[in-house]
């Protein structure tokens, strides 16, 4: 039995979302942010060297970071499902949006994150090259989504889910205005529609409603 | 033909060093930072949207990102070499390093790189925080390092070329120690003389000496 540790308004969100789209039966253990400085609790740390969400348990293997985790889940209990083979003509566009999510959309908004921490003039040079670089990276991401329903194109994938969690849930930490991209706006409430992504929720974050505008 | 576009020090030089593990035939294109600023030239930026090396031509192809490349060329160049597939007993270990390599430990770099450009006080509780996140990071590795020759287990896979970069190369943007990591330190050196690499920074950073210690 798959077990999903779960802490509450994190990249885990990711890993809920995915056994509920593929329909797998699991534990899900939850774990509440500190309610002053909204780190995560010591029994979350205390699972895996890394001391972040998401970790699994599957038999006595432990495995943390998002992006293994998903290809994990996928390869081993969802038959390939929500992943594309090198042969799929959106192959490319998979592999593209699945790694750009974490390596460089969701690594952006941290530093973004991290930066305005020092309470520099909104005019200092490192804020306003991020704030160029989010601009570049939305935009970006709009055009995509003009061209195609899904990241990878027609079908929705695990890109998706690992992207999703960046244009939502990370705006209750960070804020930005996803307003000026009417593609990347649709994709929310298309995607806020899905079954699996409200059980989801439900389950994992029940106490808040997604950030789907 | 594959075309490689290389930014000097950069993360580019996985793909020059990928496509000299496996033997590929590629066209190398070479872009030098900019002396003063040490950003990217326009020629590159020009490449994609994203702005950022590394980019690779394949035909009518255009694609960016590290492990995307990475994984495109294995799968459609490389014959699957140098990534463990499903069925391989170090599968979930090659994934957890592969993904961790760019996710997690280079973006963490990156913060601890723009969160230095403030000119904190060194006791800024956020630089604090990224040292002692830094200082798991190096110590999870050193402690895989000592399990096993490479991250994925005995056998070189994609997962060191992902991830030496941030060991190595980052350290000429952003000055940390690993002499307290004697696995890292040893696994630089068992690395550093591959003939795979050695070619790759011949190639691609010819002016510049690895920093394998």
């Amino acid at each position: 039995m798959l077990t999903v540790h779960h802490l509450g308004r994190s990249q885990s969100e990711r890993i809920v979302w995915l056994c509920e789209e593929l329909g797998l039966e699991y534990e899900l253990r939850k774990y509440d942010r500190n309610a002053t400085n909204r780190l995560a609790p010591p029994e979350l740390k205390a699972l895996h060297p890394l001391g972040t969400a998401p970790v699994i348990w599957d038999g006595d293997l432990v495995l943390a970071e998002s992006g293994a985790i998903i290809e994990y889940i996928i390869a081993r209990h969802g038959g390939g499902r929500l992943a594309l083979p090198p042969a799929h003509p959106d192959y490319v566009q998979y592999l593209f949006w699945f790694h750009y999510a974490n390596s460089n959309l969701q690594a952006l908004l941290h530093r973004y994150m991290i930066a305005r921490r020092f309470d520099a003039p909104a005019d200092h040079p490192t804020l306003l090259d991020l704030e160029v670089r989010l601009g570049t990276a939305l935009a970006m991401t709009n055009q995509r989504l003009g061209e195609a329903d899904y990241l990878a194109g027609k079908e929705f994938t695990a890109a998706d889910i690992m992207i999703f969690f960046s244009l939502t849930t990370v705006r209750t930490f960070i804020s930005f205005d996803v307003a000026p991209y009417p593609n990347i706006l649709r994709y929310l409430q298309r995607i806020g529609k899905r079954e699996g992504y409200r059980r989801a929720m439900q389950k994992g974050d029940p106490e808040r409603a997604p950030l789907l505008s």
